[in-house]
């Protein structure tokens, strides 16, 4: 089987969907780079069609009682790459670019962005958690942090442990040592991090290249 | 503000999670390590304070009207890592860690699996998208991909490109050149995804060594 397929624009077949007694399925929206959940609303079967015509989200507010064109007027709206629905077809999972970002009405990116009280960055991909800590780092210094001591050391610093870094993978590599592989590939992974925040460029921005790239 | 803070085991008021009519609100799961989405389910008030005690996702079955323990049968459990709630407080996110690799009753990875009849991984983060890419071309080799060509020339070819990237991402830096930056970055990315498929090391045992350290 080969994943490499387009799957952007697929159809699903609306009259498959099992909609509750209210006629409303629930809609979990993913962001297509990092995998963060950003939100999650109601869809009926209007709402799901005008998705499927327009390439954007629309949901159906149940305290409005009307459909609802995500971010018309924020701005901030879903552009559509994948959708799917489940095993028992009575959820959707809807991954979309995220115009400007923010999902939320608040301004937080995501809808679930609190804990007990505190905004603290919804779970993601792991390289993307680890790049949050990082750059927290890199703005708000500790003094016994790994992190900050080589952040404040400087690029050549940084480059130089990039370079020992990769050397070290090619050798567990050589060794064909599976373990010492995945902590060495670790090791790169980590430090090539630290050298997109020491320049302050994004992990979204090469998750981008690498997306545009598959087209 | 500091991300970098204990919410494996955050509590979560209960009593502010607001039920629908049916007592019921949806639970989102989310693998911890690639953010893919693994299964959507319903809790009652009575199923989320389980799953806080145990520490384990207990859900509440609409069609058998009870109390469901994930993997009680199967042995396919969920270990919470963190669970979260929405702005409007009637939607759960719950990281987990998922036993088995298996959240469907299908057998599959996750219960989104389907794209129009055919068996589609789900969406994580783009580089696990991109890895799951890689070792489709590498188990089903096409002519014309320069994966597969880079797979085939072997170990010192593409530990080679390894040290090239790397030199390329140190130059990048050291002209400062944000856009250079994010595609050798990318780059790099790709030709490590490249030396892991080599070496049938997984990237999840990479992603699972990086949150180790975190802890």
């Amino acid at each position: 089987m080969s994943v490499d397929r387009e799957i952007i624009n697929q159809a699903i077949p609306i009259e498959k969907i099992r909609y509750d007694d209210r006629g409303l399925v629930p809609a979990i929206v993913q962001d297509y780079l990092d995998g963060t959940i950003l939100m999650m609303a109601w869809m009926n079967r209007e709402s799901l069609q005008k998705t499927l015509e327009t390439k954007e989200t629309w949901f159906w507010s149940r305290s409005r009682a009307e459909l609802w064109h995500k971010g018309a007027t924020s701005g901030h709206i879903q552009k559509v790459r994948s959708l799917r629905y489940d095993c028992d077809s009575d959820a959707l999972l809807i991954s979309v670019e995220q115009i400007g970002d923010v999902a939320c009405h608040t301004g937080e990116r995501s809808c679930f962005h609190r804990v007990d009280g505190q905004v603290v960055p919804p779970p993601a991909d792991t390289l993307s958690q680890l790049f949050a800590v990082i750059c927290d780092r890199r703005d708000y210094p500790t003094e016994d942090s790994y992190t900050c001591k080589l952040l404040n050391s400087g690029d050549n610093k940084i480059l130089k442990k990039l370079g020992e870094e990769t050397a070290e993978v090619v050798m567990a590599c050589k060794d064909d040592d599976s373990s010492a592989i995945a902590s060495e590939v670790a090791d790169l992974l980590y430090h090539t991090l630290v050298a997109l925040a020491h320049h302050k460029v994004e992990l979204k921005d090469v998750y981008r290249k690498l997306q545009e790239r598959r087209r």
